[in-house]
């Protein structure tokens, strides 16, 4: 090992409960951490660091779940980085749907367009669920499964918040379906008839 | 209600390190602690605690500001309580303003309708503003100080999220000007002329 | 002060963002709070309080997933209560499973009987899974999915520890086939076909 | 139960991983909760809440260790409850002491008068003392042991500052040799001689 | 240093939810993280690093606001590196003042020397204060306006105790008068007149 | 870039006050940070990052304690690295004991084979001790001093777990007597003879 690399291996680190800077704009050049993004040289922060200009246009929702979701979470807005909150753009097409899905902590819906039913379920399996007008705000408790459909014939809009930048969006489908884990595991762990697996595995392009 | 049970109200605490239940709706009626409202039995618990309707009509601006701020924190929308998450509608008259603030929690800033100006100044008095369009985020991090104004000829809207269900919002101007401290000692520790005091103080509604 | 009020002085819960008393043994006679349970009257407390003998029996595996869930979470363990820590005894019978589910914490396993597959599928829905041998832990990350199954011709046991003292257990079979959510939101926010719901409400005892 | 202690007992609660509240002065005269005290009611909240005055004077040092430990934590100084700070007062006589001792959370030690050995000792078993003097400031990291001793002819005088209004102190010889654990047990979990443990038994009071 | 190990030296993130060393005394050489410093080699930490010698001599008042702070803060005392406190030596000529400020965390203020009229403000535009003798302690909550003013004829002494290794002092005056922030934003989101603004930044040396 | 520098790249560590990413396995060839290991590059990890194996023998029991301390923390188990959880296996010869220790975090023990004497001290200086049988579980509070002996005839054995990846066991003993700290040092901070501390600095390896 030369000099400089153990110069440089001495000098990792840190640590602490709380918020210790005011800001630490992630560069996304560096590998990524468990607490996020490194800090970019504050000296050649400007304001544009702390702006996010992706949500002006919507997305297309051509997908199967007829969904398109605008993820700003640390990797694509670096300002958020280690300030414990990020954001989203979700547009619905007609007969859309946010399938359901888990995260690591809470989030705000804002229903902006349309009529979206939303819905949680907590851990006594009770579900409680209703349709959101313009203007009207649901929030789903942090980790709790939760999901969103398109109850109008138009397109709808929503913009949520949720306190983390890097929330670990989980989708419960996506999981089972689309990745890796065997069908006859998947039989197992979720008393699936095989054929439904096959099914959905195809549509989903998981792997068998 | 009797005095003993008036007395027993008053001392419930609280407070966690940890997200410990899948939620716990507020209970307005009950005394607020450190960390929020105390728990709605659970067995009343009904949809409508997790959804928030009153940002469907915009608030009036004719405050010395031109601004109205429809703040959903827990008070308001007790669905948050205890989950570290909360939002606000903020309309904008034509040459309003939200003026300089800070709270204990980042925020994300979202410019739905109009065109804002809006900046964050850092521990080191460095600056950060600009012009945001529809569609663009700012993010304003934990408790520096920052500001928005309406940069356009037509009101302005936009809605913001925060990461705790009670913020703590601290308007610098209404603290100096519209409570009780004395004009010496705001002079005092801001170095401002006593007109200048007795002019915010008269606008503000302080006491002398 | 009468004896109905000088009980309900007694109750008073909290719990806080970082430990602040020695310990807080849970009143299980008391409402449960978001933090857990109110603290029982520390001159009460005696070393019973600290320790669970409820796992030195099996259980019974004869329920639809061949499992038995012995969970020393803070309810039936009071000691726990504000610390930050639980744990759990499983028995698999031949052919068991602990279905697909998640928690709000990280989770530690430990083979200690049999053989058993366990695995985790990460947000990029990649599984991880392998047969764990006697002697073996496998960590099981914070809100991701996961499941054991029994791979052995013989009964196997486990123990569990999660980093809280009720991390919120959320199994994905009983949450949309064993609880109030219709059968048409189910087949939507899943893909699944009618006749898989159905059959899966029916086992196990969800409405439709 | 009738219905006056029914609605009490629906109160109970809250909640948060951080502070949601300005402050919350504790009510000494309510129950202590794992979070400190319940909140007294703000309306009674004065200025000298906030105040603490009993370091004016100082302690006679006459135990046998020669110190008088005035401790600001939340219970003799309410205004402190739910704020992550305390502070104390140490007066150490000629040969005086602060025995070894942990608690858990970090503090930072300020001589104001006198000259003061401070060490701690990390889990490496390595012991890092010095001799402190006036204006100097020493940090003992969270939950590591340490210990101070007056090192000059003159009584000396420290102030500290702990990251917890309630940070439990636990003095090593007073757990083991003032309280009720039986000398067999401390000659085990010690390897001490007994008549060692008879002579500081004795000495502090501890039942045998 | 080349090139290649300065853009890895800009890289080091950090942070924590929790301690999980003994300490982590900072290395100013290195780029600092929005928990602080990366860690010095545990190897060639000495009890030096855990001790802070500067606060022996007084400093001079003579700036405008005729005070003195000398902060131990990370920076200055790296030994505090992620442990969650520090500390400040504050001294205040006749006259002077610390003039309204916030930081993340909150405080306890000892008056050493002279008399001082300290106070805060809270989000009801409260304001709390009062004139510290000698001995006397105040609590200054998180993220509150808070200020001290020297109260008698001769210098006055106080140190502080904040809950960060990096509190992120804001002082408002200098927020708003000492740095880049345009004169006609200062005015319009703080309802000041032209001349006052004119005149303070000024007087503090800001740009216009 | 070179492949040192490449290799640097991959090591920056980091964690945060919420986790923010899945996992981080701890890559054990780069530096510890205050918040444990950097990032293993998730290309690499497989499976085999979630599981530890080395509990599946038993250590011998030789010690001058006649104790066997397996430590499943993250520099053993790279996979608990910023998971906030750990374990350890411990076994006792006949007479064996874990002599009285501390550590930052909660733990809870598990009794799985003989019969243990476990007991926990309070800053009130309350000892809560109890023999446990197989099956049987008890928890320690997060950094109160506790204990176990082998209260049967025959090799005991236990599993814990504690909510941190490195808890940081401070053994009191170890502390006084196996490292640096003066004799004199040790009587004086102790209050314990001069001979007993030159038997035990003897008996267990510290210098004098």
């Amino acid at each position: 090992m030369n000099l400089a690399i153990f110069f440089t291996l001495s000098l990792l680190a840190s640590i602490s409960h709380a918020i210790v800077e005011d800001y630490c704009v992630g560069d996304l050049t560096l590998p990524k951490t468990l607490a996020g993004y490194a800090c970019k040289d504050p000296s050649k922060v400007t304001v544009d660091d702390f702006i996010f200009t992706g949500f002006r246009v919507a997305g297309t929702t051509t997908n199967i779940y007829k969904n398109h979701l605008n993820l700003a979470f640390a990797n694509a807005f670096p300002g958020l980085n280690g300030l414990g909150i990020s954001m989203a753009r979700i547009d619905l097409g007609v007969g859309g749907v946010v399938p359901i899905h888990t995260h690591r902590t809470s989030e705000v819906f804002l229903c902006v367009k349309g009529r979206i039913i939303a819905g949680i379920i907590d851990t006594n399996n009770t579900a409680y669920y209703k349709t959101l007008e313009v203007g009207d705000v649901m929030i789903f408790p942090q980790a709790l499964l939760h999901f969103q459909v398109n109850a109008g014939d138009t397109p709808a809009l929503a913009f949520v918040s949720l306190n983390s930048p890097n929330p670990g969006l989980q989708v419960i489908d996506d999981s089972l379906f689309a990745g890796n884990l065997p069908s006859e595991l998947v039989e197992k762990i979720m008393l699936l008839d095989p054929e439904q697996v096959k099914k959905l595995k195809k549509a989903l392009g998981g792997s068998n």
